[in-house]
């Protein structure tokens, strides 16, 4: 028998050009091509799957783009997307992963992957009290990342003030919980009355607003935050982020996360009050979840239990199918998700 | 005999009104009052004392506006301005000080000052090597400026490149010299050819430039430092800062010391570049001298013998007499100084 037998149809999601501006669903689209299901001779250390859930992150709306000194290079136009996800071995040719493995790690927008690089496959025990989706969100890159950048940057203590921008978010509904956990008083922002009540009914923030009805974010703050904020957990940038700076207390810190409300615009917004870093010593910190995954295990450890007896709650928006998946990721943009945006591609 | 014969003129600097914009010579005012050289019955602890030298420091400059949420408080109109001194007691009802010694600390600008709260006052050892002016600056605020900045929130190591903005002030001209001195590569910028050559002949920077010469701050710094900054030390903020963002290496770090190039801004111009600090994990952070003092012995027994070996520079730019003050004060914002700024009151 010929190689045929293993051939698959491959639907992918494409990036058609790179982007200028706002991302939009138009600037994707679905392509029907070809894979073989077994490993191509010669391809040690890879790993053939099959997806099954994809995670959209605000982050990689910017790998659409030819974005000077990011920190990850832009997508191919003409190749698929790529990105967090979890998926299944089909065939493998590494020594740590077997067929009937499940994994998360990335992979590219598609039915079938090839994955070649292994870095950052991490396999996964199953647990019929988790879902599997979850490892896109809470137990994967997003939950690693409110977990480093709370807990690692901003060192909280307890009775401290906390404010926590894109709320309802992947990241943003973790670092509540966890500011929560640890004693502190937390008032997120989010975009619309639903998320607004998510976060003070489902997530136990002491209070939340709608952004989108407050025409001054500095007097908004100022009326949930009267003595100010110790920590901003900043996920969105721009005006909130200036509107955040008035409002810090003496000693405050600022950790920078993301800055989605400015991942469209042609300029970002300027930020004119950076000299209250001086005036209130605050300290305004970026970073990225890669450089802490050394503390993946320990978070897993911290997590897991609390997931399971129900401490912490987790909201995801699972679209179904490649089709939906290129809306889904520029809804992001727009806050069209509510919790962490996930796609389906396939159930097993 | 009565009281009058203790009573003396007193020239004093008075702030005619709160200031919009930039500061000029004309908001102030020189005023010849009269004062009792000896302290009022009843006031304890309090020393009153000949003012021998005045210290210009760009926050000073805030002080004569009305700025919301700021540090400290702003001048009083019709009063004398302040800041800090070293000046000779003549007459003492604190228990620590006597007729005679030499104090640095904080005064107002006049020739002789009471003073009741002498929470900063330092008492000198007169050392002839060290000339008292210092005291203005290496020996006070603005060397525990450099000397904290750099060293508490940036934790220099040997071979980073470091960036330092005003680089010939009373700060700036430290902070280089602590750098080298860690084995860093430092460049500075300045506002003029001859202070370029001060930076690079008499401070040791490994390079400098005069900003008035470049187009682009962005490319500039680029030039100097091909593979980016480790640690920029701010004292300009606005466009500098932002050109400086640019060129931040992954976990760079941004002390912010001061923002003078927007202390006469009515809006200060904004930074849009923030989004660097996610993709270079980059920290900036704002401070403020008196956070630090319980350093100040520390400080004091590193660089008093560097000084006395010549192994520590420090230049001075001396205006003599009261009336020479204000232009010396509001000089700053056009970076008129070469040095540090003294204004010389009285020789003793």
């Amino acid at each position: 028998m010929g190689d045929e037998t293993f051939s698959s149809k491959n639907k992918q999601v494409i990036l058609n050009n790179y982007v200028n501006g706002f991302a939009k669903e138009s600037d994707m689209s679905l392509r029907i091509s070809t894979i073989n299901l077994k490993i191509p001779e010669g391809c040690n250390g890879a790993i053939l799957v099959k997806n099954l859930y994809l995670s959209c992150d605000p982050y990689m709306i910017s790998r659409m783009k030819i974005v000077e000194g990011y920190f990850i290079e832009s997508f191919t136009p003409g190749s698929p997307i790529a990105g967090g996800g979890v998926f299944k071995v089909m065939d493998s040719s590494h020594p740590n992963y077997q067929k009937g493995d499940i994994i998360s790690g990335f992979t590219r927008w598609e039915e079938y992957s090839l994955i070649t690089d292994t870095t950052l496959c991490i396999k996964i025990e199953e647990d019929k009290d988790v879902p599997l989706s979850y490892y896109t969100g809470v137990l994967g890159m997003p939950g690693m990342t409110a977990y480093a950048g709370f807990f690692e940057l901003c060192s909280p203590k307890e009775g401290q003030t906390v404010f926590v921008s894109a709320a309802s978010g992947a990241v943003g509904q973790l670092v509540g919980q966890f500011a929560k956990s640890t004693g502190c008083y937390v008032v997120g922002s989010a975009g619309s009355k639903d998320k607004v009540d998510l976060l003070k009914n489902k997530f136990g923030f002491d209070e939340a607003f709608n952004y989108k009805g407050e025409q001054d974010y500095s007097a908004a703050l100022k009326r949930y935050f009267p003595d100010g904020i110790d920590i901003y957990f900043d996920n969105v940038g721009g005006k909130m982020l200036e509107a955040a700076l008035n409002n810090m207390r003496v000693h405050g810190c600022v950790a920078v996360c993301g800055m989605i409300s400015q991942y469209g615009l042609e300029q970002p917004e300027g930020v004119h009050n950076l000299f209250t870093l001086v005036s209130k010593r605050v300290r305004v910190e970026g970073f990225l979840v890669g450089d802490y995954y050394h503390l993946y295990p320990k978070f897993l450890e911290m997590v897991l239990p609390r997931i399971k007896e129900g401490k912490i709650t987790y909201v995801e928006d699972i679209v179904e199918g490649l089709e939906s998946a290129p809306s889904a990721l520029v809804g992001l943009l727009s806050g069209h998700n509510v919790g962490k945006q996930v796609v389906l591609v396939s159930r097993e």
